[in-house]
């Protein structure tokens, strides 16, 4: 591989496509010239910003196509009849080696269905997750699964442990990721089957982490380990939560200063240090979520973010590529040796 | 029944029992000489304390036991082998009539245990579940289950409903309380076949909610319904999920504010405001979470709480006891006649 990275990028996918992504490339060309782009989408709506754009216009190859994916689209109708859209068309670049990872800000489900069934899983791998980094008291931490997987056995559990780990030492830079699965207590016997059976195989495992055992869901904000394990569904619940959460204590804090002249000149004057905590839980810092364990780096952005986040998603993605994430996976998954997972058989 | 009340209190339960056990009925003698104690626990060292508490030693009567509950105990442990507990004691109590209530601030997974084998399930109720209400962006809501039961089939969801839109009707005044099924998204084919189930059911009951249909985690601080429907393992891990993360806010808004001496000052002027959000959101004017689905009002006060918020758990069982909570429950579980639950014949 040279040192050159082609990213693909879906350019009708997102609630303000295909401005915002023109937006988010244009920001990234012009930070690092190493990366080119295949973008993919309807030319008369792209090339006028495009042609507005003088960093990505050199960096961008436009390639037309007339169907996009619509958030209204099921992941099945996707798969079937959408086989010329941006986002299809931005993947099969990657499993045709046109390019080394792709990026989209559209439907979630028909992402997550075609890049499955187009690039297919890693070996050892039963079914890809999605994943995301996001502040905690201690630092950053990554969750996973966030939504691909509804129901999870202690395999699928064990194999995001693996891709959680592999994920923190290379995007967060720590040799030793604690990885913790999210359970309702802390002792060996709560939970279900599956989360059990999960800690018994990490408990026992050589992997290039520290498994700190069951954690709670206050430990998610606490940032009690790096890499929280869970099912699709609590995760997907879990993180929306706490971003309901995070929403709901701003809108109170937000009227209470309003309520007095003296509360509103304290705010004034703590207006700085109330937006350095707001800039640290800036969606846009934490927007990119991947889709872990296909033959492919695969970036979901968040549909409703500006340029700048849809540039971190990009940079996310770049990150990755260069160094190798899908090559780690494939090595330390082998050193779990599990086998693959019934449902994914049957 | 006479308007006066006699509520069982184990008066062993919590980390720092039996001074808050004490303390929480004392305050609540001072206000409403209506309700009558039965304590259980050690007379040597409740005896003292219930000497020094004026109206508390008035309307308590205090019955000795050595035994009690530890939080080690594991809940079959506790079933078998803590049948003189200050815990179970309170809890035969209800059983035997002398008392219309129970409170513990002791372990939970053995009072869950004890309660539901000494007290039994109303009709209609396959298990009971841990229900407790708590703030939202619209005003109070309450979800259930919270942690008593990890899996949970459609008919379990559907009585979930049932028992939260009564006590969203009687502990919120709601006349019609509107319910949602916590899901990974709202459109009818998301998630797992327990929720979209439970929701063809809900959709076409007669009962005397509106049912909203599936909500999202960032819902809940929302408060888009009054009642959100889920089953044990994600909703205890949405609730602590939702409470760490109020707490990772608050530790870096403190952090923030002491940063200069601008921000200091700012915090200073609007201290009250912020102190009035705080309060809003005070876990002692939500303690008290509720075993539903029991022949017996049954509460579970936090173990850490203090005398204010252990009085508001003995409040929160009495207004329950005062509206006949069962027995509207058993009105309205009539009424969507719900085949038991599967998983319990077995």
């Amino acid at each position: 591989m040279s040192d050159h990275i082609t990213v693909a990028v879906d350019g009708m996918g997102g609630d303000s496509a295909p401005e915002v992504v023109i937006g988010g490339i244009e920001t990234t060309c012009r930070a690092d010239s190493k990366v080119k782009f295949l973008l993919f989408g309807n030319k008369e709506k792209i090339g006028p910003l495009l042609s507005r754009s003088h960093y990505a216009q050199e960096l961008c190859e436009l390639i037309h196509t007339d169907e996009e994916v619509t958030n209204d689209d099921k992941p099945t109708f996707a798969l079937r009849n959408r086989t010329k859209s941006s986002m299809r068309l931005a993947i099969d670049a990657v499993k045709e080696h046109k390019a080394d990872a792709v990026i989209s800000a559209g439907n979630t489900g028909a992402l997550m269905a075609m890049a499955t069934i187009v690039l297919k899983t890693l070996p050892g791998i039963s079914r890809p997750a999605i994943a995301s980094s996001f502040p905690t008291q201690a630092g950053d931490s990554v969750m996973l699964d966030l939504g691909a997987n509804v129901e999870c056995d202690s395999n699928n559990l064990v194999q995001f442990a693996v891709m959680g780990e592999v994920y923190a030492r290379n995007e967060l830079g720590l040799s030793q990721p604690s990885v913790g699965i999210l359970n309702v207590g802390v002792e060996g016997l709560k939970g279900n089957d599956s989360v059990r059976d999960a800690a018994a195989i990490l408990k026992n495992s050589n992997l290039p982490l520290e498994f700190y055992g069951f954690i709670e869901g206050d430990d998610i904000g606490k940032g009690t380990v790096d890499v929280i394990v869970t099912d699709g569904f609590t995760g997907n619940i879990a993180l929306k939560t706490a971003e309901g959460t995070a929403q709901m204590i701003a809108y109170f804090l937000k009227d209470a200063l309003k309520s007095s002249i003296l509360s509103k000149a304290g705010a004034l004057l703590a207006r700085p240090a109330i937006e350095k905590v707001r800039s640290h839980f800036d969606p846009r810092r934490y927007n990119g979520a991947l889709l872990l364990g296909l033959n492919g780096i695969c970036v979901k952005s968040h549909g409703g973010t500006d340029e700048v986040g849809f540039a971190h998603a990009i940079q996310v993605g770049v990150n990755l590529v260069r160094r190798d994430l899908n090559d780690l996976i494939k090595e330390d998954i082998a050193s779990v040796m599990i086998e693959p997972s019934q449902s994914i058989i049957e």
